[in-house]
Parts: structure tokens; C-alpha cells; sequence
């Protein structure tokens, strides 16, 4: 066929992989919801050979999958199953163009990790301040298609509040080059921001130029336990009015979900004693010899009141680094240990705080009632009002039972999210999982001006077709 | 004529305005550089009131000038010379619809001012992180519409980083109801990143969700000499790695600047000896007793460091809540010193932090060869790479002879600019004045990106014509 041959005159023969066995890897997602059967998958390895290989598609009239880390958790980057449609790595898009330590931004192309990313800021004493669980594989383009979020939003925001600049390449073939580097910059309409989140359906980002902070040199960090949601809610409050710019983590976990955790992850123990929730907070500071334990102190002084107060029942101060990565452990393991528990059900939603106790309530009861002996293992991100509101099999039940329940248990928990004004994706942006969810959640008006944007930026439809809009008779048949 | 009976008819008579001697304070931009003859003004009370009155414009084909505040620097809502267009003044729009101090969150409508809404956030006991020299009249849609930056954005963001939901009114008068008060939602395009910034020409915004911090009850405030611009980078970069969190405002004054607000504004002093250049440091925490002392003692300490290593030749630290207002006030008089010193082009413009000080120099010494005796008076947001390059007529000269080389002087300004990467807008926006530099700055991919989208959202251009795009004549000739 000539465009493969094209691509490989375009790109050498090692760039363009066709052998199944070559390609299994970029043709499932990494949950193994989706499986798909791609043309070919080609790996650019520069900006120019993504702009050769993007305008041979074009002229061919084929459709193209951008692929990162291939670490979505909704099916985001996953080839037809027909074998038309090519899978357009950004892997070998590994450099650090720039590094600027006085302007506290780096330039790095797309398919470096975010780990990677992040270690090439503390190389140079800075902080590139976004921390997810996939960050050894997710890669910096994914990264930001899909508007990632992660453990340190609340103190600096999403990945979308990062980015200063990128340079994507269109569904014809053209480069916008806008990777400027400013702090400010009011000239027109903020496309970086129109990119960014729109999980690979306007273009392809080949590099990025990012927003760093200095380097932490002082963290303290508490595991608490706690009574109540509520009393989450006040200690989140006390955290913030004595030390906002500290306070960088306030991750929730169930005693549910830590239960699991304890009985499935080795050489894990329970650092406070048993409660019905938990929050591991994390606080950092940059700062001379005696910032780190200026901030433990403040620390402790905040959760000795919280204690007074009734807020807490028991708290932990990590004692070193050690203690400190235990704490974190547990808070990270949470999504193996539920793999490990048996069959779940992933819920990635937002409220708004105040909402938070009665979400989790009213939920729980839901489900409950739906599947009695149903294990809620709720975790995540209090501070954003992003909870994992994740649910795993009764003990001892079949799993494919307990997944057969999968439609009504999520819309059981989605009436109650839509009922407190939340989100059904939070974090993990809709890929080809939660299309359905998009035209009675953000229907009418909003999938409207959503379609106008896709229409004008790729009025072919060539770019990851078949995410984040509903297929057009659904959405018919829904009208 | 019928358009203005059914806009009189859907408002009330009181709402739509057509003597000029009450319309003519709507019809020039702030500066006066644009003066218009609107076909009438209308004054809606609503958000169901502006879309009829939207509704009943599209109807008949004319235009709409989305209006708030109407302090543009720019010409950025300026009705038509030809009596063609409505003037659309959000200002009735003035409720608080909500606010909650458990999410850090409040709604406000379009035409609440900036400082009215700062207030209110500080009643609640939070503080709403944006403060513009305008904020007295400026309002919260042409805050928002305009991407409003000033003097926290080092800390917080500009107005696009505050936003977490928005309603518009689109060109054909439909809604987008996306007022989410959500930290985090992933769930298709951001469209709120997309109307914000766009100067009026997307949509019409009528209320926003915006993101609030915790009130601040420590201050600190140092008024800095020093001897280059290199040092007071020096000093930021050393205030960053002692205190980031609590580091809110970093301004940069020139010598030149500084002596004509001593000239020209009475009850000014200088707090320090006389320097080449100053900056005003301001931080700020929450905390409880005691919190403002030890913000005082880490300001103190980074200075004396910084005096020692030779980046500071003097500095004053306010001692009192009186003392740090007189330091902002030197600060806050420069548009006003300027204006009383006679004739004066101002550029606003950002480069990369690293190449502020050959900014300074190369675009000083262009000016200098240009206009003997010129007096050069940079000031702005340093912290930002943010500087308003601003250039006041030699004493004694006329002002009409020096307004004539206003073309060449800022083209020797942008030569500069453009070499070391930077932004000809970076907090103005481009409104009328700036448009011809959009084509050589922004040309190509860029602007026909800008012009797809602009076409996807108001396919007929009705709303606020003229700015932003080039003319498509200008563009022909320049392309």
C-alpha cells in the first residue's frame, strides 16, 4: 500500500512498525477496556518527520491515534479495530530543548516522561510541580492532552495551569509554532489552552514549554485520622488559613480503602489507628537550614488544635523521608491493592467541597442498595473535590457478576454527583469510555460549541476519532 | 427605527440610551484615542435580558459592542464612527450570586467592579488574588474578557487562571450555562479558556465562577534601590528560594520613573537613597498572631543578605500598614506622573525574565538615538517579565512633535522585543490599537487558527468588530 510506503521513505523503515507483534503494545489501553487493530504504527523521532508523516495522512485521507505513555484510563489512544487508522507515536520526541532557571520554565518535547521531565527540573533545582501515579510512563504530550491532574493541584493547579507555549502540528499537516516562553502574553485567543485538555482531537503536540517553581528543600507530612468527611472539611480549612502556599497534598482515603490496602499490599502498616477516614497531608517550603523544621512545627502545631478541636482522632508526623514515603505508599498502592481485592469499578468525579459529605453518603447508599456486601473505596483528591469514588466486588462473589453491575452502579453514583452540580470525570478526561456520558452530562449548547472547535480546527474528523464526542446517532437517539 | 422599539420593548425605555449626551460616555475608550456613534446603548438588567436583547441584534444583522467598565488602554469597545452598532454596557449586571467559603469559590455577575468584588470576597474573610490599577471601575466581565493581569500574578495567576466556570451569551443569543464551580472537570474542551481573553468577540460574558484564596492576614513590604536590573533579578530569584508561597508582588520602578512621580505627585517621598532602578517587594501569608512578625523577620533577613552580596544599594521596610501603602502609592502614581509630564507613548510588553536587562538597555538606547533627550520610564511587573517600556516627551519640547514619532519609537521598541521572544501585549490585550501588529507578530498558522475559531463562534461577525484581527485589506498588503 502506498502511504505506508510513503511513511517509510519519510521516516525510515524502522519508524514504521506493521508486524503484530511490534504493535500489540500501542493497540489496547493500558486497563484493557479497548483493543484495536492500527494500519501501521509510525514513530517520528522530530517535529519534521511528525509534519511529513501527518501530511502523507492528510493527502490519504487516513485517520491518526496520537499515542504517549498509552497510560489513559478511558480508552484514550486506541486504534479502530479495522485496520485503517494509524497510531501516531510521540516516544521518540525525547529532548530537553531549554531550561531556564531564572524564567523557572523548561522546554521539553512530547514524548519525554513526566517523571523524566521532573527530573530534569530537580537537576537544576526546580520543582515541576505535577505528580501523578503513571508518571514513569505517561508522557509529557498525553500529559497534557489530556489536562492531567494528579497529587499537587491544589497548591499548583492542573496540568493546564502549567503550560506557557507548544508546538502542535494540525491535522493538515501545519506547525503552529507558538512555544513562547512568557509569563504574559495578551495577543488573541490563549490557544495553547484550547490544546490543552482536548485529549489529541486538534492537533498534535510535539514539545511544550512548561512553568516550574524553585526547588522544595523542606517537606513535612502527617497521616491522620479522622472521624468524619466533615471534620476532613475543617482540617482542610485550618491547614489553609494558617499556611496556604505550604500546603501542597490533602489526599483522602477511606478506612475501606485503606482496609484493602492492608490486606493486599506487603510490607505496608497502618501508621494511626483505625478510623472511618483518613488524609495523608503533605506540606513543602523552599528555604534555608531550619525551613524544614519551621514547617514541621506549624505542622504540628496545626494538627495539635485539630486534635483539641476533635477534627482528628489520631495523627502521625513523619519523622524522616522514610516515614514519609510509607505515608505516601499507602496512599499510592491504593488502585493495586483494589486490583488485587477482585473485580472494581472506577467513579473519577467532582464536587464542589461542600458537597463532599453528602456525596459520600449518599453514594454509599446507592450502591449498597444496588449490591448489598458491595466493598465503597473511595480515595483521592479532597482538596479538589476529586474523589476515585471506586468500588470493589463483595468477598467471595463472582467478579463478572459484580461487573455486570457496572452500568447501574455508575449511574447510581452519577444521579447523586449530577444532583450536587459535579463532574462524571474529574481527572481522566472522557476518551472513547464516557462519550456516552458527554451528551446528557454536557449536552445542547455546550457539545455544540465543542463540535463548532473540532469542525473548524479538523474538519475531516482525522484526528483520534471516536473520543470525547458521542457518535452522531447516539447523540439522535438521545435527542 | 423597529430594532430599537423591540429593544425598548424587551427592556424598558430607561435601558436603551440614544441621547448622545448620555450615550457619550460610552462611545470613546478611556484614553480617547477612539470615539464612536453608537446606533444606541443598552443598559439589560439580566442575563435573560441580555439574550433578547441579543436575540433581537442578531435578528436585524447589527453589531454588538460588549462593554464593562470601559477602561480598555487599547480602544477595546468602541462603537462604530457610523451609527451602526449597539453599545452592550453589562454594568446592571451586579449581583453576587453566590459564594463559599468551604471551596474558595464566588459567583459574581459581569458587571460587578473588580474592587467591588474584591470586597465582597473580603467580607466573606477570603481574598480574591487579582488586583489592575483600574480596579475601581473595571468590571468582572471585561476583567475576564480581556485576561486581566497586574500586580499578584506572580503569585496567583492572571484573570484566565481564576476563572473555574463562565456564562455566555453567544452571538445568536443562545446560552453556554457553564457557571461549574469545579476544581477539577475534565469533560471535553475547556471553552471558559476559550472566551476568556477574547476581548468581547466569542461571546458576552454575563457571570463567572471564580476561584478565591484564603484571606490574608500578614503583610510585608520592602521598597528596594538598586543598582541594575541583573541585581533585582538577583533578589527575585533569592526571594523565591526563601519564601515563594508567600512572595506576591515584585515591582519594578526605573530611576527615570520614580523622579517624575517625585515632580509631579505631591505628598510622594522617596523611602530610599537615589537609585538607577527600585523594586517593591510585597508579601503576604495567613496565619494567626505572630504570623507578621515572622514574615517581617524572613523579608528582613533575605534583605541583609542581599545588601551584603551588593544587589541592594538601600532598602526601607514598611514598619506599619501606613507606611506600605505610601510605598505603593510612588508605585500606583506612575500613569498619572506620566501624564502630568507631559506627552507619552506607553508600551506594554513581556520578554523571558533573562533578557530583561538587554531589554532595558537595547530598547533604550534605540529610543535615545531616535529622540534626543527622550525620557525613558520603565516600570511594571518585573517579577512577570512584564514591563510597561513607557517613554515621556524631552522637558520643554512639544508634546504634538513628540506624538509624531510614536510609529517609530514603538517599532524600535518591538525590534527589541521581537528579537529577545517577547509579547507586544502583555496584559492590555490588543483591542483597535494593536491590530496591525497582530498580522507580523501572529501572522500565518497562528491567526488563521485565531480566525477558524472566531468563525466557528460568530460565523456573521457581529460581535465587537475591528479588534483583535487585522482589516483583511491590511492583511493582504502585509501577506
Amino acid at each position: 500500500m502506498s502511504l505506508l510506503d510513503d511513511l517509510r521513505a519519510a521516516l525510515g523503515d524502522r519508524a514504521v512498525l506493521t508486524d503484530p507483534a511490534e504493535t500489540a503494545g500501542y493497540s489496547s489501553d493500558w486497563r484493557r477496556l479497548y483493543s484495536g487493530l492500527p494500519l501501521a504504527v509510525i514513530r517520528p523521532s522530530s517535529t519534521d518527520q511528525v509534519v511529513r508523516a501527518v501530511t502523507l495522512c492528510a493527502k490519504a485521507g487516513v485517520a491518526i491515534i496520537p499515542q504517549g505513555g498509552n497510560t489513559s484510563m478511558v480508552g484514550g489512544a486506541v486504534p479502530s479495530v479495522d485496520g485503517t487508522e494509524i497510531v501516531l507515536s510521540l516516544e521518540r520526541l525525547r529532548a530537553l530543548r531549554a531550561i531556564d532557571p531564572v524564567d523557572l520554565t523548561m522546554t521539553v518535547e512530547a514524548g519525554v516522561t513526566l517523571a523524566a521531565a521532573q527530573a530534569m527540573a530537580a537537576e537544576q533545582g526546580m520543582l515541576l510541580p505535577l505528580s501523578i501515579s503513571s508518571e514513569g510512563s505517561a508522557q509529557i504530550g498525553g500529559v497534557l492532552a489530556t489536562n492531567a491532574g494528579g497529587n499537587n493541584t491544589l497548591r499548583f493547579g492542573n496540568a493546564r495551569d502549567l503550560v506557557l507555549g507548544l508546538e502542535v502540528v494540525l491535522a493538515d499537516g501545519q506547525v503552529w509554532h507558538g512555544l513562547r516562553h512568557l509569563h504574559k502574553d495578551n495577543t488573541g485567543y490563549a490557544l495553547r489552552q484550547v490544546f490543552v485538555g482536548s485529549e489529541g482531537t486538534l492537533g498534535i503536540i510535539t514539545a511544550a514549554v512548561l512553568r516550574l517553581q524553585p526547588g522544595v528543600t523542606a517537606r513535612a507530612s502527617a497521616f491522620c485520622a479522622l472521624p468524619s468527611v466533615e471534620q476532613a472539611l475543617a482540617l482542610l480549612a485550618r491547614l489553609r488559613a494558617r499556611d496556604a502556599g505550604a500546603l501542597h497534598a490533602f489526599e483522602y482515603m477511606s478506612g475501606g480503602s485503606v482496609d484493602l490496602v492492608l490486606a493486599h499490599i506487603e510490607g505496608v502498616a497502618r501508621p494511626v489507628e483505625a478510623a472511618a477516614h483518613y488524609v495523608l497531608v503533605d506540606c513543602a517550603a523552599s528555604g534555608p537550614e531550619g525551613a524544614a523544621q519551621a514547617l514541621q512545627d506549624r505542622l504540628e502545631d496545626v494538627l495539635g488544635a485539630a486534635l483539641e478541636a476533635g477534627e482528628l482522632t489520631d495523627a502521625a508526623l513523619a519523622q524522616n523521608e522514610a516515614q514519609r514515603l510509607a505515608f505516601w505508599k499507602i496512599r499510592e498502592e491504593h488502585a493495586e491493592a483494589q486490583k488485587r481485592a477482585g473485580a472494581s469499578i472506577k467513579n473519577d468525579i467532582s464536587v464542589p467541597l461542600a458537597a463532599l459529605p453528602e456525596l459520600m453518603d449518599a453514594a454509599a447508599a446507592a450502591c449498597r442498595a444496588l449490591v448489598p456486601g458491595i466493598r465503597i473505596a473511595p480515595f483521592g483528591h479532597l482538596g479538589d473535590g476529586n474523589i476515585h469514588f471506586n468500588l470493589v466486588q463483595p468477598t467471595g462473589a463472582g467478579g463478572a457478576a459484580f461487573l455486570a453491575q457496572s452500568e447501574p452502579l455508575m449511574e447510581a453514583v452519577g444521579e447523586v454527583v449530577r444532583r450536587l452540580s459535579g463532574s462524571f470525570s474529574a481527572e481522566h478526561g472522557v476518551g472513547r469510555l464516557k462519550t456516552g456520558m458527554m451528551q446528557s452530562w454536557r449536552g445542547g449548547v455546550e457539545l455544540d460549541l465543542m463540535r463548532r472547535i473540532k469542525s473548524a480546527l479538523d474538519p475531516a474528523g482525522r484526528l483520534n476519532p471516536r473520543v470525547i464526542f458521542p457518535a452522531k446517532n447516539a447523540e439522535d437517539a438521545a435527542g
